[in-house]
C-alpha cells in the first residue's frame, strides 16, 4: 500500500515535525495514527488548495513571482503523477498533505519548503475535504436528476394505470401507478432541496484559518476563496479548522435519500414477489441462486435497502466523533474522512443503480387492475356517495362497515352485492351506485392538487418537469 | 392520565371504526395502541386544523353555512375545555383527533358527524404535527436568537482577553477570549440557517391527502393551507400521509444543534475545574453535593452535554422507524411524536439554560492570561519571524523545534531565553524577535477575516449582530 | 406533578447541599436539572436499599438498634405513602432520593438525619436502578418464557403444514410452518441467554462505594449485598458509581430482542396482506380505518416493527451519554434512566403483546399449500435427484436452470411437465423424479438436526421445551 | 483489484447460477453487487470450512476417497495460493465462495463441481463470518489480557501515589492513581465476560442449513461442527442462514470496549495538558504540529477516543440492516461483513494501542499529589469526623459546607484554618481534627471493598491477577 523509502525509518528527523522529539515513532503507532491510506483520495483537491493558496501568497508578495511557478509547476506535475498511478505514497508520511509536500520538496527543492507558510494542516484538510465533498454533491445531484427524470417519464406512461393504494399494507383505495411513482419523486425532491442547503454550508473557505487562530502573514482570504470556487471564506479560524458540521449535515442527508430509497427499494421486492407480481425487473438487477436454480433475486433494490445501514451509521459515527470536542482541531477528527468518503459513495452507487433501473421498470398491468379490485377498496367511495345523500360522514362510514361485513360473509366485492343487498344498510342506496363502486370512477374521482386522478398525475408530472430542468 | 367513560369500554361499537369487528379490543391491546397519552399535547392544533377544514368545507359548499358555524363555536369551546386542564381524555379514543372528535359530536350532536368529511386521521396527524413542529421551530429560533445575542455582546467585551488557543487540548497559540465565543457562535448561526431550511419543508399543508389517494369530495387543497399558514399544500397523496421527512430533518438539526453546546458545555466543565480555573459559573447553574459540601458542580453544562444522547437517540429512531417502509400509512408511522416532541423540547430547554447562562459568565482573565504565557504558545511567531528573515517555512519549523527542546531543558519560555541563546540555532534571529514572542503581538499579528486580532473581534462582532438582526 | 412545600421555594438552605451557596437556584434550573418527575420511579427500590443500608449500620454500630428501628419504621411508612399515590413529591428536593429522606426527617425527626452516613447519591442512585433493572429484567425473562412456550405449541400444532420458504422474498423451497416458527423461537432463545448474561452483571452491588472512594465509616458492603439480593459487591468504588454498562447491554439487548419482533412483525403483516393470505390475525390485534370501513389493520405487529426504533434510539442515547466522559460521576449520568425506563417498558410490552397474540394465529393452511406448490420450489430436489444419478452438483445445477426456463415458457410446473420433456435436458431423468418433486416428499428429505423435515420440527419442538423448562 | 479473466465477461453463462437467465449482467450492477472486493478477507476459513465439508461428505458416502483427496489437495494448493498473494480474484464471480470453487475445478477438473453438494452459499457465508470471527474474538481476548496484565501491574505501583478523584471534573475527595486505574481494569474485565458471552453464540455451526431447509442428502452437521471446533450445531436451519445476531452482539461489545477506551483517552488528554500535567506520555505514542513546533499532542488516545464513533456507527448499521427482514436470507445481509471486520480491526487496534501505551504511562506524582491538596478534598473527612463525635449527618454536612465557604474567603484549605476558626463551626472540634484532614488519613481511612485505601488496592490487584490468569 505504501513505498517507503528505507532511509527514512530509522531517521525520526525525516518526520516533519521531528524537531522536538527523541524518539523513533513507533511502527505499529506509525500505522495506526497514519491517514495517508485513505486520504490521498484527496490527492488532486489537496493540489487545487495548494495551487490557489501559493497563487495568493504570490500576489501578496510572500512568495516571488518565480517561486510561484516552480511550485505550480511541480505540483501539477505532482497531479499528473498521482493521476498515473506512479506516487510513491508513504505511510511514514502519515497524510496526503505531507506526501505531497515532501514529493514538491523532492521536486523542486528548497523552494517546496516554502509552501505551508502561512497555512497548516488543519486549515489545508478543512479545505481539501470541503473542495473534494463539493464535486460529489454535484455528481449526486446531477444522477439523483437523472434518476427523477426516469421517474417521472415512467410516471407519465403509467397516469392511467390502475394499481391498489395500501395503508397498512392493506388494500385501502385504487391509485394509478402513475400516482405511486410520483410519490417516490415528491421524496426525492426534497433530498435535492436539502443537497442544495447543504451545498450552501459546504462551499466556504476554510483556508487562512492555520493552526487555529490566523496567521501574521498578510494573506488574502477572500482572494484564495474566489480562484477554489467557495462563496466565501468561513467567519471564525477557530470554528474553521474545527466545524465538521458539513460532513454530518451531508450525512444527514444521505441517511434520509437512503431511507427512501429503501423504501422503494420493499416496494421493489414486494411488487417482484410472485405474491404480488405487479412488476417485472429486468435480469440484470438480479441474480440467482447457486442451489435453486429457478429463483431470480431482486437484489439491487435488496443490497440498496441493506446500504441504509451503513449511512445511519455513518452519521452516528460522525455524530459520536463530534460529541463534547473541545475546540479547536483534535487529532479525533481524522476520523472524519472514512464515514464521509463511503456515504458519498454509497448515494452515488445506489443513486445510479435506481436511475439504470427505474426506466426498465415494466408493469403487469393486469395484475395491478386485479389486485385494486379485490379488498373493497372502494368503500371509501361508498361511503361518500352517503354523505352526498345527506347522510353525515361517522353514520356513513358505520353503513359502509356493515356492508363489507355482510359482503365478507357472501365472499362477494361490493360492486357485487345486489342493489336490494346494498339497500338492507340504507335506503339511500340508489342505483347510481354502481357507478361510484368502479375503480376507474373511483381514481377519476380524486381530482384535485395531489389526488390521484390521472389528469392530476398528468399535471404533476408536467410540474415536475419544470421544476427538475429549473435547476441550471 | 385518563377519564375513560366506564359505558363505552363493554361496547365495541363505540369505537368509531367498530363497524366491521365482531370481537372486543382486548384492554392491554387498547392501551397499548393508543396515542392520546401522548398525542393529546397536539390538541390545539387538531382544532386549528379541523377549524380550517371545516371552514373550507363550507366555503366550497360541503358543510353549509350553519354547520360550519356550529362546528366552528364546538371546537372553540372544546379548545377552552382543554387549556382548563378540563378535557375528559380517553384511552379508549385512542388518540387526539378521535377525541376531540367525539367531545364535538357529544357537544353539538348529529352535526359533529360531518366534520371528518372529505378527510382521514392520516391527513390530519400529518397537518397537526406540522402545525405543532412549526411552533416550535419558531420558538427555537427565538432562543436561538437570544443565546447569540448574549454570546456576541460577551465576545465583544472580551475583545482583547487573551487566553491560550488549545489544538488537542494543548496550549497552541494565544487567542483572546472573545474570538473563543464567535466560534460557539458560528457554530450557531448554521445551526439557525439549517433550522430555517427545515422551516421550508415543515411548512407545507398535507391537508386534503386523506387517507392516501385524495378524495371525491371538491376540497380547495390551498384554501386550506392557506387559512393555516402554510406556504403551498404538498405535492403528492400518498407521499404527503406517509412522509416523516420533516421530523428527521428536525431531529437531524437538533443533533447537530446538541453537539455544539455539548462541545461549549465540555469547555465550560474544563475552564470550571481548579486546574483551568478560566471561568466563574454562577451558582444558580450549579448544585451541590450530598456528601462533599466544598463541590460546586457545573451540573447545566453536564447536564446539556448528556442530553446530545438522547437527540442522537431520537434521530436514530425515527430513520429505524421509517427504514423501508412500503407506502402509504403503516401504523409504526405512530411512533414518531414522542421522539419528535422530546427532541424539541430538549433543544428548547437547552438553548434557554445557555442563553440565560452565558452572559453571567465571568471570565478570570489573570488566570487565561498566564496559562497563554506558558507553553511556549508564540512558537508559531518564531517560526513566522524568520520566515520573514529569508528562510524556508519548513526549515523554520526545524529551527523553532530545537529552541523548544533547549528551553524546555532550561526551565525557561522561549522569551525567557537570551538572545545568544536564541542564536545558537539561528544566526538570523535578532533583538526584534521579543516583539512577536510577546502574547499582545502575537494575537494582533492575526489580523485577517476571521482571525483573532481583537479588531477583527470587534468588526466580525459587528458583522453577528447586522446577521442576527436581520432575521426578521 | 409536585406538590413543592411554599417555604422551601424561598430559602435556598432548605437544599440539602446548601450550605455552600449565596444565591437562590433558578426556578427554571432548578425544574431542569431536577430528576424526581421520573426517578420517583424507583422509589420503592430507593426504600429497600435504604433499609438495608441502615441495617448494615446498625450491625456495625454506626446506628444504634433504636435508631434503626425507627428509620426503618418510618422508610415502611413512607414506601406506603408512596404506593397509595399520596406522597408530596417536590421538584424542589431535586430527586427521589432526597424527598425520601427529607419526609424521613419530617417524619422521625433527627434520627433521619443520620441514614445517609456512609453513603452518597451516587452509590445510592447506582443501587436503585440495579434493583430496579432487575426486577424488570426478571419480569421481561417470564414473558418471553411465555412467548416461547406459545411459539413451540404452535410449531407443534403446525409441524407438518406445509408453507414456501423464502430467500429474497422469492419462494425457494418449501418448509413448514412449525418450521418456521421454530426460527422464531431459536432467536427468541438467544434473546433469553443474553438477557441473562446481563443479568449476572446488573446483580452487583455497588453500595459502599460512597460518593466515588469509598468511607471511612466500617461499613460492611458484601452484608448490604447479600441483604439486597445481589451476588456480590461491585469491585472498584470509582467505577461503581460512573458505570452505565449495565443499562446499555441492557439496552443492546432490547434492541436485538425488538429487531427479531420486527422481523416476525414484518411477516405477519406480509401474511395478513391479501396478496399473501397466510394467516388470520384475531380481530382484538388489530384496528379499523376512519375512513376505509373495509379495513382490518395488523395494528400490533406494525406498532412492535415501529416500536424497534424507539431501542435502537435509546442505545445510541446511552453510548453516547457514556463517549468519553471522565471518572467518576457526572451530572451526564442522569440522563440514563428515561431510556433505560422507556426500553424495558418497551421490552415489556412488546413481548406481552406476541405472547397473547402468537397463540391465536390461524394459518390458511390451504393458501399456504397452494403458494408453496407455485414457484418451482422443488427444483432443488430435481437437482439433488440428479447428482445422486451421478452428475456433479454444478452441472446439474445448470441442467435444473435450463428445464426451469423452459417450464416457464410452457406456463408450467416442472412437476407438470411430462418426463420426455424434462428428459430433453438431462437423460438421467426417470420416472422416479416425479417423487422428489412433491412437496411432501421436498420436505420430508430435509432430515437431519435443523431440517425442516416434520419429524424434525417434532423433535425440536421437544428439545426447546426441555430448554424452556429448565429455566428454573 | 481483480484479475478478471476477459474471456468470462461476455458469456453470461460464465455466472454460476447462470442456466435461467438470459441478459448478460450489467457491469456496473456486477461491481455493484459483487462482495469479493472485501469477502476474500474470510479465504482461509471459506477454504476451511469446505475442508470440513467435503470431509463429512466422504464419510457419510456422498463423496468417494479419491473425490474428496482430489478436493482437499486441491483446496490445499489455493489456500498456499492465496496467502502468496497470487491468487487470481475476479469480481464477475462475485464472492470469496465462487471464486475459490471455480479455481478448484479448474485446478482439478469437474470432480470440483461436486464440492458444493448438500450445502449453499447460505449457510457457507455463515458458517465462513462465524470461523473468521472466532479467531479474531480469541486475538481480542488475548489484547484485552495483555492490556488488564499491563493495568494491573501499574495499579500495584501506584498503589500509594495520591492523586485528586474527581466527580464533575471537580476534585472531590482523594484517591490513589493505582486505584483510579483499577477502575478502568474493572471495566474491561466486564468487557472480557461479554466477549466470552458472545464467543459461546458465535461458535456454533449453521453448516447444513443449506439455502435455508436443510438438504436431502445425509449429511452429519455435528461431525462439520466437530471438525471445525464449533460447540454444537445451530438449531434451525432458516434462523441458521439469517441470523446475524453474533455480528451485532459483536459490535456491541466493540461499542461498549471503545467507550470505555474513550473514557480512559479523555482522561489521558486532560493529564497531559499542562494545566492538569498528572501524567507523561511517551514521545512513540504522540505526533507533532506541522506549524507549531513546540506541541506534543497525544495523538493516540484522541484517536481512540475518535474511533469510538465508529464502532457506536457499525452497531446503528447492523441493527439497522436487519430490522424488519423477512425470513430467511435476503441479499441486504451482504452488508453486514464491512461494518463487522472493521469494528474488530478497530477493537484490536485500539487494544494493542493501549497495551503498549499503558505500561510506559509515567505519574507526575508531585503534580497529583499537589492537585489533592487543593479543592478542600478532605471536607468529607471532616464530616465523618463530626458524625463520629454524634453529630448527625446532615448536620454535620451544613457545619462543613459553612466552614468551607469560611475557608474560601480566607483562601485557606481546610487544614490551615486554626483549631479556633474551626470551632466557630462546631464546638466538638478537637485537635484530633487535623488528623483526618490530612491526604494520607483520608485515603487509608477508605479501607474495604473496592475503598481507596493502598492496603485494598493492593488486594484489588492481587485478586485481579488471579481473575486474569484463570483465563486459560
Amino acid at each position: 500500500m505504501s513505498n517507503d523509502k528505507p532511509d527514512s525509518s530509522t531517521n525520526p528527523a525525516a518526520k516533519l515535525w521531528g524537531g522536538r522529539f527523541s524518539e523513533a515513532t513507533d511502527a505499529f503507532v506509525e500505522r495506526f495514527t497514519a491517514s495517508v491510506t485513505f486520504d490521498q483520495r484527496m490527492a488532486l483537491e489537496d493540489i487545487q488548495g495548494s495551487l490557489a493558496h501559493a497563487q495568493m501568497l504570490s500576489e501578496v508578495g510572500v512568495l516571488s513571482g518565480d517561486e510561484y511557478h516552480q511550485i505550480a509547476n511541480g505540483l501539477k506535475e505532482i497531479a499528473v503523477e498521482i493521476e498515473a498511478g506512479d506516487f510513491p505514497w508513504s505511510v511514514q508520511l502519515e497524510d496526503v498533505h505531507m506526501n505531497i509536500e515532501a514529493r514538491l520538496t523532492e521536486r523542486i527543492g528548497a523552494t517546496g519548503k516554502k509552501l505551508h507558510t502561512g497555512r497548516s494542516r488543519n486549515d489545508q484538510v478543512a479545505t481539501d475535504i470541503r473542495l473534494w465533498l463539493r464535486g460529489r454533491i454535484d455528481r449526486i445531484g446531477a444522477e439523483l436528476t437523472r434518476l427523477q427524470t426516469g421517474l417521472v417519464d415512467l410516471a407519465e406512461r403509467e397516469a392511467d394505470t390502475i394499481m391498489p393504494g395500501f395503508t397498512h399494507l392493506q388494500s385501502a383505495q385504487p391509485v394509478t401507478f402513475g400516482h405511486h411513482l410520483l410519490a417516490w419523486n415528491a421524496m426525492l425532491s426534497r433530498d435535492f432541496e436539502r443537497l442544495m442547503d447543504c451545498r450552501k454550508r459546504v462551499n466556504r473557505s476554510p483556508l487562512g484559518a492555520a493552526a487555529l487562530a490566523g496567521t501574521s502573514y498578510p494573506i488574502d482570504r477572500a482572494r484564495t476563496a474566489e480562484l477554489l470556487g467557495f462563496d466565501a471564506p468561513t467567519e471564525n479560524s477557530l470554528d474553521s479548522v474545527s466545524d465538521r458540521d458539513f460532513a454530518i449535515e451531508f450525512c444527514a442527508f444521505t441517511a434520509l435519500l437512503l431511507t427512501h430509497l429503501s423504501r422503494a427499494s420493499e416496494e421493489l421486492v414486494l411488487w417482484a414477489s410472485s405474491q404480488f407480481d405487479f412488476i417485472d425487473l429486468p435480469d440484470r438487477f438480479c441474480t440467482g441462486s447457486s442451489i435453486m436454480p429457478q429463483k431470480k433475486n431482486p437484489d439491487v433494490p435488496e443490497l440498496v435497502r441493506g446500504k441504509t445501514g451503513r449511512v445511519n451509521g455513518h452519521l452516528i459515527a460522525l455524530l459520536t466523533l463530534m460529541k463534547s470536542q473541545p475546540l479547536a482541531y483534535n487529532k479525533d477528527n481524522q476520523e472524519d474522512k472514512e464515514p464521509l468518503f463511503d456515504a458519498a459513495d454509497t448515494a452515488l452507487d445506489c443513486l445510479r443503480a435506481f436511475a439504470d433501473m427505474v426506466p426498465a421498470l415494466k408493469a403487469k398491468k393486469e395484475n395491478m387492475l386485479a389486485a385494486a379490485a379485490k379488498g373493497f377498496s372502494t368503500a371509501t367511495d361508498l361511503a361518500d356517495y352517503l354523505v352526498r345523500k345527506g347522510i353525515a360522514f361517522r353514520d356513513a362510514h358505520e353503513i359502509v362497515g356493515q356492508s363489507v361485513s355482510f359482503a365478507i360473509e357472501q365472499q362477494k366485492d361490493l360492486a357485487e352485492l345486489s342493489l336490494e343487498q346494498l339497500q338492507q344498510f340504507s335506503a339511500d342506496i340508489g342505483a347510481d351506485v354502481f357507478e361510484v363502486l368502479t375503480l376507474e370512477g373511483s381514481v377519476a374521482a380524486r381530482n384535485h392538487i395531489g389526488g390521484t386522478a390521472p389528469d392530476q398525475v398528468r399535471a404533476a408530472c408536467a410540474q415536475a418537469r419544470v421544476q427538475i430542468e429549473g435547476r441550471h
